[in-house]
């Protein structure tokens, strides 16, 4: 294996256009962006990531639906969100996942660390997490939702469906106290507890 | 941690409904159905894998469309599709996948193995891989496509973008003696050696 250097640009960037297939105006960032309107883009409507993790929101101020977008290119909507259950093909904010571990450090699978609980409040059953699970039920974990969740350490993303499919919930070691004690603390848009898939973001 | 035993039904098991959301006619399987409309069922528009992973398909016959189905809950279309580009909302036959690892057996990650070439019948840059990437761009790989994919051990799932999303491509090492020469041997929905993220089968 000789691969070229995976970061020659920096720590983050994204180039964003209004068009579907990198068509119609663009623009790059480096570090967040609250609202896509402000920069005279009424919606993005297909991404390159070129360096880090980002989270990108559905509405401005980082609210809404969540998506994970990692190194790569996504030529419109579906290729990020995931096959969510409401179709509002929008993303209007974006930020980096700061806490997203770099991939080659953690080959040891020891530098991302949460903790499930059944119930809400960091209640009932637990288990301590340090891998990527695309069905929580398969290793043994009960039924399809998580209570709560306490991130130790990195960035996890967590999945309504096995898989890695579903909505979307970002979980960060360095928001929140890395404490999610309820599915209302997950995201203005999650409804329920149902996760059955999760893993770890990385860079 | 003390989780329950993850298979206490036997290796394979699927439960399918004609309806969403659990509803409506409901049959139970422990091997491939080839055809589900010779079980008096038009379709699957639901359904709960309760052992094993399973590949799932648009059309009988193992054909069209791929699913990787792994233990868990899945309501509707969406939630097994992985935001296709093309919306057919249709699985008509479906059957285990044999190679897939026991996860609890590979937490050292050697036990499956499979080496990806940056162009088609095995030529050009390889990468020998044994863990599963979110993302191929961040770790070096040059572009969004791989030319061909030798499975040596396991079975993998391979994705159109990053973080596991859009067409998915079922690999095994026990089909194709393992050799994936072309996208034309992916599937017969595979239009392109695009591929920019891929993972494990396990069960």
């Amino acid at each position: 294996m000789a691969l070229n250097n995976p970061n020659p640009l920096g720590p983050w960037k994204v180039t964003v256009y209004d068009q579907e297939n990198f068509q119609g105006k663009r623009l790059e960032f480096t570090s967040a962006c609250q609202n896509i309107m402000d920069c005279g883009v009424d919606n993005i409507r297909s991404l390159k990531v070129e360096c880090g993790a980002w989270a990108g929101y559905e509405h401005s101020s980082f609210c809404g639906q969540q998506f994970v977008l990692e190194r790569g290119e996504y030529p419109h909507w579906e290729s990020w969100s995931g096959s969510n259950a409401y179709h509002i093909e929008r993303m209007m904010s974006f930020r980096p996942i700061c806490s997203a571990k770099k991939k080659r450090e953690n080959l040891n699978h020891k530098e991302s660390k949460m903790v499930v609980f059944e119930k809400e409040n960091f209640m009932g059953r637990q288990w301590e997490i340090n891998d990527d699970y695309p069905s929580l039920q398969a290793m043994g974990w009960s039924n399809n939702e998580i209570g709560s969740m306490q991130v130790q350490s990195g960035a996890w993303v967590c999945y309504q469906y096995p898989g890695y499919r579903g909505y979307q919930y970002i979980m960060e070691c360095d928001r929140h106290g890395g404490e999610y004690k309820h599915y209302r603390e997950w995201g203005s848009h999650a409804q329920s507890f149902q996760v059955q898939s999760l893993r770890r973001i990385q860079q």
